[in-house]
């Protein structure tokens, strides 16, 4: 607390990240990050670059980078915007489009970074519930609203909402929808196609997952010439130069290398179908996953008490104290190596007669 | 111009960073980067660096970055705030200290994304004008406000404030002061001391000026552990990760390379003094800097023509089309050859008898 704070900074709720342990002693399951390396493309983009051009500014409009995204998705470069990962790129949207007269919506389970967002740019928003199995009904959204954003997958949940109902969506919508597909490259359809259908559409995706470089921070959204627009006149306002000149070119190269993207990913699906029967077997219930992680509640034991279990065997996973899934688990895909170690750590917690 | 845009950003005004052609054709005296490369030992380290842990989120919190930062300045691992560029720094100072019910304070002639930020986060602020000889008077700053912002050295007029005036400044002022000391290195004295004295002086600096580092994106604030704080309160709500793994690495070995650090802002010292001279001698007026540029007007030759005339023969200066200071160019020092090159080009454009 401070007397030079603004009123706004006093009523700030700030998000709290999974934990970041930098001694690297645990099977780390808590963060959804990719298990494997960036491709080697990518490393080697960085090794070669010329570290005494750093003296120099970056490209500020990250031209090169914007175009390599524009080539893999089949839309123009204008219809590409970059941030420091996809968290900036949200903030970004959330001032360039959400702060109107009817208030914001989001699933009642998502990202918990979504009514931070609102905090930070007094935003009015409203929770829509998932239903009981929580399924995203894309028509409770069909009401009014100054803007509509979904995590596909959803997180912390890892369901899919079909392409033809996030279409529905967009046709029904007069405001800014935002598809949130951080983790859409691990068995879903992407909607950024229908962003040359629907001008209201702007899909969020991220190198921190499927590409294997969140330590580089990289996000982008793609839509609307209009909607870039916008988002490059906030940037504008607000950071001329977000991306580092190592981070776009490795990102450049990460693109590009397509075969070593498709081999990760299926590699983390293949693991994952792989988790879910044997979970199963251990008598958790798992929620049908199309993300890198999977979430699961145990069928006798409480999920806060898996959890301390876990850590203190060295293994991290992510629990959230919050109503209606204060009793599951959030547990990013691994290695199979990685996830044999939560199996046989589970399998050790839940045996019976083990006092816990 | 978009329906969907939020009312701000239809009246926002962007900054306009100088060019950053990416052909690399000009000798580049237009963006105050530093000609020499960053440290050696800053670019071992980012060679050397694991880069299969690019997979993982950087620390969020910069620890290491932000402990380098403190020993180097004799201050507390929580006086110390990181971000992504001093321009991301200042962004989230402005939102975390500035929007008060009484205006914020800056020189009519310093850095034009002030004005940017106040637009961004609707602040209200007003300009007080620099003297005729483009003298800063802390005392013209003692009126009500809501907040003080100055960069010492001023940009982009290349004048030191002496530190005895920020002293007085920060005793007579009851908001926060920001000391934008982003070309302190390069002869002025830092304020920096001076937050143990005051809990309302904040000062920001950069790793793009003097640490050969604006390609990779880091600056820092040092002041109160409570504004500190607040800082940290809109980061958190903003970015939970703004600075990358790679460059958090390059950073802790430049701050730790003093040697090297020393060299180069005394070769670019000398480099200035000889061309201030030089310039003179070709009828530029040349405002004393302590900075790594200059600001030079000529006693008969236009500063607009003398741009474009400079430009085509390949040198690149700043210009601004600005009241009062249309007749200047802002020039960076860069390496001795560089300046002869610039030194030659104009000696050429300004001969007896050219035709402009």
């Amino acid at each position: 607390m401070s007397q030079y704070w603004t009123d706004l900074v006093h009523k700030l709720d700030p998000y709290i990240p999974g934990e970041q342990p930098q001694d690297q002693q645990y099977v780390k399951l808590n963060t959804n990050e990719n298990p494997y390396p960036p491709s080697p493309e990518a490393i080697q983009a960085l090794d070669s670059y010329n570290k005494h051009q750093l003296k120099l500014y970056p490209d500020p409009e990250s031209s090169r980078l914007r175009e390599a995204l524009a080539q893999r998705f089949d839309v123009q470069k204008e219809n590409v915007f970059v941030g420091n990962g996809s968290d900036e790129v949200l903030a970004h949207s959330f001032q360039a489009f959400f702060k109107q007269t009817q208030p914001l919506l989001f699933p009642d389970l998502s990202y918990s970074f979504y009514p931070v967002y609102c905090g930070l740019y007094e935003i009015e928003s409203k929770k829509i519930p998932l239903n009981d199995d929580f399924i995203i009904n894309t028509k409770d959204f069909d009401i009014d609203n100054g803007g509509i954003i979904i995590p596909n997958p959803n997180a912390p949940t890892s369901m899919l909402i079909p392409l033809s109902d996030i279409d529905k969506l967009c046709k029904q919508s007069s405001s800014v929808v935002i598809i949130d597909e951080a983790y859409i490259d691990f068995g879903g359809e992407s909607a950024i196609p229908l962003t040359k259908k629907y001008d209201n559409l702007l899909v969020i995706q991220t190198f921190s997952k499927s590409r294997s470089l969140a330590g580089l921070r990289l996000g982008y959204a793609i839509g609307h010439k209009d909607l870039i627009e916008g988002l490059n006149r906030v940037k504008d306002s607000f950071n001329s130069y977000p991306i580092d000149s190592l981070a776009q070119t490795a990102a450049v190269s990460s693109i590009e290398d397509d075969d070593y993207f498709q081999q990760t990913c299926q590699k983390i699906i293949q693991t994952r179908e792989q988790s879910c029967e044997q979970l199963s077997q251990l008598g958790f219930k798992v929620l049908p996953s199309a993300a890198n992680f999977i979430f699961v509640s145990h069928e006798s034991r409480g999920a806060l008490e898996l959890y301390t279990e876990l850590k203190q065997a060295g293994v991290l996973v992510r629990y959230f104290n919050k109503p209606r899934i204060d009793n599951y688990l959030r547990i990013t895909i691994g290695t199979e190596q990685e996830m044999q170690k939560l199996i046989i750590t589970l399998s050790e917690i839940l045996q019976p007669g083990k006092i816990s």
